[in-house]
C-alpha cells in the first residue's frame, strides 16, 4: 500500500489515499528535521515510537470524549486517520516557558505558566511559522472567532489529560503543539502528538526527553524516545 | 530648559524632568530612523512635523472624550505631557494590509481589513518589538486581560476618529501604532500619533504620505511630512 505515491510527503510523515475514501493513510518516518529543516537526520525507529505514542494519546482522547482523526493503527508506524482539510494554524499551549517564548519575551526558562499559555502560529514553512493573533485568522477567514474559541478549549482539555499521562511516568509537560482540521462541518484534532510536537522534561533531573535532544545534541535521541514511548504505553 | 539632560533619549524624541512633577517635556528631534536603526538621519523640521500633527490629533481625540498625556505645547517640536509609567506594549490597529502583515500572511498589499484588525507588539528594541498575544501580555503582568480590552477599545475609537480626520484631506488611514502609560490608577493614550507612527495613503494616487517614504526611498521626504501637517491642521 505505501508503494503508491504520496498525496503528500512532509518533513516526517507521508499522507496516502486509501480505498475507503473516509480514511487516509499516514506514514510516520524515520525522518528528524529541526531549524525550519536546515538539520535533517534519519533515525531508525523515530518514525514507530512517534507513531505509537500518538496513536495512544489519540485513544486516551477520544474515550474522554475529544474527537481526533485517529481511526486505528495499520501497523507500528501506520496510522489510519480521517481525511482532513487542515486548518494552518498550529495551536501550542504552554505550561511552563521555553524555546520561542523565552528568545523573544522576558520570561525565565521553565518559569510556570498558570494558567497555561496559548499561542497560536501560522503554519506555513515558507514565512517560518510566524506567529498569528485571532483577529488575523479571523481576517484570513481561516477560523471564525467561535472556532477559535472551540478550539482553544479543547488545546485546554487535551493539556490537562496530557499533563496527568505524562506526570503519571515523572515527565513535566511543558509545552506541545495541536493541529486541527475540518472533516465535514466538524473541527477534528489532527496530526500527531509526539516527542516531536511536545517538549517534556524529567521531573526530578529537568532533562528534555523530546526532540530538544535532537536540536540541541542533548543526548541519545532514539534511547530518550524509546523510553518515553515505553514508559507511556507500557510496552 | 532643553540645556539640561533628558531622562530617556529614544530614537526620535528626547524627555526631560520639568518643575512640575506631574508633567514631562517631549522634545521631538528631526532624527528619523528606520528598519531597527540600521537606516538613520535628520532631516530639517521633521520633529516639528510630528509635533504639530501629534499635539493637533492629541487635542481632537480629547475633544472627543478619550484620555491622552498631552497637555500642552511649550513650542512648535516640544510638548508638554502627563509622565507615565509606559506598558512596552504597540497597540497596531490595521485597516488595510502592508508591511509586516502582507509580509507575514497571505494577504494583498491594500487588501482591506474590515472589521480592522488589532495587532500587539513586545516593545523592545533588542528583541525587535516581536509580536504578542493578549495571554503572553498578562502573563508577563504587562495588563490585565481587562486593561487589554480597555486599550483596545480606545485604539478603535481613536481609528474612527483618525480615519474621519484623514479622510477629510483626501490620505486613506492603512494603519497606525499606539503607545499606552500608567498615570496613577488610570491608563492614558501616549507617545506620538505622526507620520512615523501611521501609514497614510493618497485615496487618489495610492502614493505613500508617511515615513514609509523614507524608508523605500519613495520621495521627499519632509515634503510629504510638510503636506500632510499642513492639510491637516490648516496652518
Ligand atoms: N487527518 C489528516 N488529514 C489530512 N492531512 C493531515 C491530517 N493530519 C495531519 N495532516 C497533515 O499532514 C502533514 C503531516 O506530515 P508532516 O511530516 O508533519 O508535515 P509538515 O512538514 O507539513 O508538518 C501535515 O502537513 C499535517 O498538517
Ligand atoms: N507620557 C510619557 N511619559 C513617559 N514616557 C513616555 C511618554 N510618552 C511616551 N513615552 C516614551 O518616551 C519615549 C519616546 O521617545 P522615542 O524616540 O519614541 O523612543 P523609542 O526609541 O523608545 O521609541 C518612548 O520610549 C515612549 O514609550
Ligand atoms: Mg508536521
Ligand atoms: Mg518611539
Amino acid at each position: 500500500m505505501t508503494e503508491q505515491q504520496p498525496i503528500y510527503r512532509g518533513k516526517a510523515k507521508s499522507i496516502f489515499r486509501s480505498d475507503n475514501p473516509d480514511e487516509l493513510i499516514v506514514s510516520f518516518r524515520d525522518d528528524i528535521t529541526a531549524f525550519d529543516g536546515a538539520k535533517k537526520d534519519e533515525l531508525t525507529d523515530k518514525g514507530v515510537y512517534n507513531a505509537t505514542v500518538s496513536a495512544y494519546l489519540f485513544g486516551r482522547l477520544e474515550e474522554k470524549g475529544i474527537a481526533t482523526h485517529f481511526v486505528r493503527m495499520e501497523d507500528e508506524r501506520t496510522m489510519i486517520v480521517r481525511p482532513l482539510t487542515m486548518i494552518p494554524v498550529e495551536v501550542i499551549v504552554r505550561n511552563a516557558a521555553a524555546g520561542s517564548l523565552v528568545r523573544n519575551y522576558p520570561f525565565e526558562e521553565g518559569q510556570r505558566l498558570d494558567p497555561p499559555v496559548i499561542v497560536l502560529d501560522y503554519k506555513d514553512d515558507a514565512r517560518h511559522d510566524p506567529m498569528i493573533n485571532e483577529e488575523i485568522i479571523v481576517a484570513l477567514g481561516l477560523m471564525t472567532a467561535e472556532e477559535i474559541d472551540a478550539v482553544k478549549t479543547i488545546a485546554l482539555q487535551v493539556n490537562d489529560l496530557l499533563r496527568a499521562e505524562f506526570g503519571r511516568i515523572g515527565l513535566d509537560l511543558v509545552d506541545f503543539k495541536l493541529e486541527f482540521g475540518r472533516h465535514g462541518d466538524r473541527i477534528l484534532l489532527g496530526d500527531e502528538i509526539s516527542m516531536d510536537s511536545m517538549r517534556l522534561w524529567d521531573m526530578e533531573t529537568h532533562a528534555s526527553m523530546d526532540k530538544d535532544v535532537y536540536r540541541f545534541d542533548k543526548g541519545d535521541v532514539m534511547a530518550t524516545y524509546a523510553t518515553v514511548a515505553e514508559r507511556l504505553t507500557g510496552a
